[in-house]
C-alpha cells in the first residue's frame, strides 16, 4: 500500500506564479500533481540510461504496407524479440500507410537494441522509441 | 507512385567513416536509408511545430487501474476527443499497473492539447506524447 | 526584493525516496533547490516557444580557422545581428580548431534566426543554440 | 589534410523536395552541408554518451550576483576543475543578473560531473550543459 508523505518547498513568489500559470494551462489539478510529473520524467530518463534496469516503452512505426516483404520482415523481427514485445496494435492511417505500436517490457539496453533494429528496416518511413516506466518505482 | 531520385553528397572521408561505423551498429542496410531517417526526423519535428499541420502520433499512459474512477475518467476524456483518437491498446504490465497507448491523427495543436489533458490526470503515473507523421510527405 | 513563499507537496514515499537519491547524486543541497530547477527548465522551454518573449541564450560554434574567409564571414554576420549579440569568447581548442561562444539577448524568434544563419555557414563543424533566460521571471 | 569523398544518395522525390524547402529556410548553401550537419549532430550525441571520449562543451549559468558568497563559490568550484575548464566569459544581463559561459574540454563523464556540480549551486537561476565536440573526428 502506497504511503503518502508531505514536505514543504520554498520558492520565490514570482517563480511560483509563473509555474501556477503553466499548470493551469496544462490542466493539472494542483501543484503536487505537476511536480510529481516533473520528477517522474527525470526518473524515467535515468532508468533508461542504465542498460540493466527493467523499463517499459513503446515503439511506433509508420510504413507503407505495399512494400514487398515488409510486413513479413517486421513480424519475423518482432518474434525474434518475443520476450520483450508484449503486444502490438496496427492502425490503418490511409490507403497506403500503416502505424504500428509495439509495447515493450524488459532491460533498457535490450529495448534500445530492438528499437534500432526495427527503425532501420528499409520501408519504415518513420519510427520512434518512447521511454516510459513499469511504474514500479514511480508510484 | 513514388519516384526515386539520386544526388551526390560530398563529405570529408573521416566524417563519412565515423558515420558508417554508427549505421552498421544501428543495423542500417546502407547510407541512403540512414540519411533518409535523419531527414525524416527533422521534418517530423517541423510538422509538429506548426499547429495546423495534420500529424500522427501516440500517447502512452502508465497508471494504476486501482485508482477509483480513473478508468472511467480516461475513457470519457478519450471520447471527448474521438475525432482525433483512432484506437487504443491496453496492456497489463503487472498486477497493478496498466500501460495504454492511444493512436492519434489530426492537427498538431489539437494533438498536443489532448496529450496535456490526459497526461495531467491524477493517477497517471507517467505519460508521453510521441510525435510521428501520417507519412504522406515523408515517403 | 524577492519574496519567498512556502507550500506543501504531497507525494508517495517511494517516489520521494527515488528523487532524494538522484538529487544527492547531482549535488543539490535540498529538495526545494532541485524542484525549482525542474520548474525553471520547463519555464525556459515555454519562453523559447514564444517568438516575442525576450530570452537569453548562447550560440556555440566549432570551426576550423584555416578555412579561407570563414573568420571574416562569421564576424560580419555577428555584426549584422549586433543588437542581439552581446559578446563573444573565442577559445583555441587545438592547432586547427576554434570554439566560439556568443551570448545573445533578445526576442526568441530573432535568436533562433541568427542561430540558423550561423550554424549553416560552410566550415562550421558543429554548432548549437543553448536556450536560457534573462532570469527576470525565474527568480 | 582533409580528403573529400563523394557518394550517391537515393531518395523519393517528395521527401527530397520537403528537405530542400527546409534547408533554404535555414540558410544552407547546399544539401551536402545540411546533411553533414545532421550527421555531426548524431555523432556528437554518441561522443557524449561514452564517458571516456574527449569532448568539448559549454556550461551556461544565469545567476544573481547579489547572492552573498555566490561569486566566490562559483570561482572556487571552477578552480577545482581547472584541468577541464579552459576559459570563462561573464556578461551583465541586467542590474542584477549575470550570465556566465564556461568552455570545457575533457572526458565526457567528467564534463557532466562538473556541470551537475555547478548547476545545482544555490543561487544559480538557470543552467545548461551544451554538448559539442573538439571537432577532431567531425571534419
Amino acid at each position: 500500500m502506497a504511503e503518502l508523505v508531505r514536505f514543504g518547498v520554498s520558492m520565490d513568489r514570482e517563480l511560483l506564479e509563473a509555474f501556477d500559470r503553466e499548470i493551469v494551462l496544462k490542466g493539472y489539478a494542483n501543484r503536487s500533481e505537476a511536480i510529481r510529473d516533473l520528477i517522474r520524467n527525470q526518473l524515467v530518463e535515468i532508468e533508461w540510461s542504465r542498460d540493466n534496469v527493467e523499463v517499459a516503452g513503446t515503439i511506433t512505426l509508420v510504413y507503407d504496407h505495399h512494400v514487398r516483404g515488409l510486413n513479413d520482415l517486421l513480424l519475423e523481427m518482432q518474434h525474434r524479440y518475443a520476450e520483450l514485445i508484449i503486444s502490438t496494435m496496427h492502425v490503418h492511417l490511409s490507403h497506403d500507410r500503416c502505424l504500428e505500436v509495439l509495447v515493450l517490457k524488459g532491460p533498457a539496453g535490450k529495448a534500445k537494441e530492438v528499437a534500432h533494429r526495427l527503425l532501420s528496416v528499409k520501408g519504415v518511413i518513420h519510427g520512434r522509441l518512447t521511454a516510459t516506466s513499469t511504474g514500479e518505482k514511480l508510484v
